[in-house]
């Protein structure tokens, strides 16, 4: 098999890749590990920030997102026993569509097959190979048995934190971890509040979110090494009422086991390498305070469609050569935004720098500071809905 | 002796106290441990904020700061080889002054004196007797080496962080301590740029500022533990050259021996005891960055002489009851500017979290962000200009 561009990973930088370098006509196919029902129904992120939800609507995938995604024009932060509304219409002029990744890839995938496009699902042993020629290769065990070799001219490697792309050379990785993680249930429960509700509680932080009019997602602070078997459903609900001071809460049933996902940040520099280049979660983790995870892969890719398009059609290396570096700006952004929102919004040990009297004041300090200067208020409203895609400072 | 209001220390705190409740037709007295030309010279803050800047002239001490004092509309921010200006005209319509510390202290004595008012100087043994009554009093040994007690109604503690006052009670002290000092140099030497440098240089951090058109000051980052022996002259210069990277400097001869200042931030919580009303340094420290130390001191005084002029005026006690929790969010907001500044622009020991390369990537990350966005500039710039005294949330 012979493409242009082999795209290792069906998730949403994977997908939208193919899709935008079919736009732009260069040919790509698509191998995947799992099924398509698994990545179409596997909950992740659920924020699109407003660069995301523009990108997809100009690259005709954003019909189902404008049906059934809901827009929100902020958010609220909750603390000294009170709801602080951040304004995103009237800081930024834009806003953020609450639409889950899933639904996303569903989109996604369904405009690759109706244009004809290639995804290998259930590929397995999928390895990647001569990298630093220009006429690298990935192969993989097809979902028949047979071992199958899909010779290109680039490789994009949108294969997450566990796939092979990032292992086939060696990165610079930093990385930071938070000694918590999220506890998450959606729940088949209408939502109580129009809007996403960060709460710095005493006891913790807690998230009020919602994936559509009948499905509510929360989430609270839990140590990282928390044993999700110590919660029942009975004392979930308990501490979300206590934590979200006094909201109303509409409880139901629990539509997936709760899990607790970690929170860390991790980069890999350079996001490149020979005629591999990595986007999305391959390349960068960030913890979800931020709801930036799925929009940088959307961001990455963004860039490298274009690269990828001059690269084919003009013969011009340029854009590749400034991937790394321009989608890195924007990496870093991100991760300092969710480490910002992050450490504003979380109760660190009591014993550490974070958590001790003087932390907690700070952290008091900037929440009251950021919902009454119009300044800290557009800021955190011009990172969370997005800045433009490229020219990222 | 027999005043309203003793106050204890003649630094700008209790001098502008002295003389703010003068012009409110209430009495007070003040006693200093140091003599006048002591105080008159020690060199400390030079920036007053924009509210500080308004209220001196509008209490009708800013004629010499106005004839002498260097008005600044930015301040620049030093990394990535390149200058970035903060323009704090454009962004929140308002500035600093440059203007010593020494020569408020200079013209609120003057102004006291000429207006009939009692400072005494060289002031032994200073204690304070009967805070939780309602006739508090303070003993002192004059400098004719003569005992003495200053009956008063209220006692205000602007004795610094180590006078006797805040250890008159036990408030809650939380504190935090940097692992460096600015080693700094005051040098006869014309100044080579009109505003403030803030310096974020590999090799440590750096501040450009100046006194005057012919006297400029220095900082260096050092360790904490740093022996100021290991600094010469000549090393003191060659370092600032290179962090100050490529900055045209002029070099003069010191005016004071090189001296190193530990970078710390302490709250006592809550400012008032009975009758003792805590003021400035007394109550709360900052680290220099954020050149917030001297116009807390002056904020916390500019409400302390409201709530007495109602106290002793209209037999009302609200605004001293309100007095530490008004002054409290201020101080915090100081304290996490003051962070903020100290985190983003020095360096951090490599095995830390704020040293190690995702530190460092972040803090490079916030200050391309802070130059580039209007949003996060403008919160830099309200905040070092100074928010407007009162109603800080």
């Amino acid at each position: 098999m012979r493409t242009q561009v082999a795209i290792v990973g069906a998730g949403p930088a994977g997908l939208l890749l193919s899709h935008l370098l079919a736009r732009r006509g260069v040919d790509s196919v698509v191998v995947e590990a799992r099924s398509r029902s698994y990545v179409e129904h596997r909950v992740r992120a659920g924020v699109l920030e407003h660069p995301t939800v523009e990108l997809l609507r100009a690259e005709g995938v954003g019909a189902r997102m404008d049906a059934h995604g809901m827009p929100h024009e902020g958010i609220s932060l909750l603390f000294d026993d009170t709801l602080h509304h951040i304004d995103f219409a009237d800081l930024v002029g834009r806003g953020i569509v609450v639409y889950g990744q899933q639904e996303v890839v569903k989109d996604l995938i369904a405009a690759r097959l109706r244009d004809g496009g290639t995804i290998e699902f259930e590929a397995a042993d999928v390895a990647l190979h001569g990298l630093t020629t220009d006429r690298p290769s990935v192969s993989f065990t097809d979902v028949a048995g047979i071992t199958r070799e899909i010779e290109c001219d680039v490789v994009a490697g949108c294969d997450g934190f566990h796939g092979p792309s990032r292992q086939a050379f060696a990165p610079t990785v930093v990385e930071r971890a938070y000694p918590f993680g999220w506890l998450g249930v959606l729940a088949e429960a209408a939502p109580t509040h129009e809007e996403l509700v960060y709460a710095a509680a005493d006891r913790g932080f807690a998230l009020y979110s919602m994936r559509s009019p009948q499905v509510t997602r929360l989430y609270l602070q839990v140590p990282a090494d928390e044993d999700v078997a110590a919660w029942s459903d009975a004392r979930i609900w308990d501490e979300l009422g206590t934590r979200l001071g006094g909201m109303a809460l509409n409880e139901g049933p629990f539509l997936e086991k709760p899990s607790i996902t970690g929170m860390r940040s991790m980069v890999a520099e350079p996001m490149r390498h020979g005629r591999l280049f990595l986007a999305g979660d391959a390349a960068h983790i960030v913890p979800p305070t931020g709801a930036k995870g799925m929009n940088l892969a959307v961001a990455d890719v963004a860039v490298l469609a274009d690269a990828l398009e001059h690269f084919f059609h003009r013969g011009s290396d340029r854009g590749l050569d400034e991937y790394s570096a321009t989608c890195l700006r924007r990496v870093w952004r991100a991760e300092h935004f969710s480490s910002y929102m992050t450490e504003m919004l979380h109760r660190f040990d009591p014993g550490t720098e974070r958590g001790d009297a003087f932390g907690r004041a700070l952290q008091l300090s900037q929440l009251r500071y950021t919902v009454s200067s119009r300044a800290a208020a557009t800021s955190l409203a011009e990172n969370y809905t997005g800045l433009p895609h490229g020219g990222i400072a």
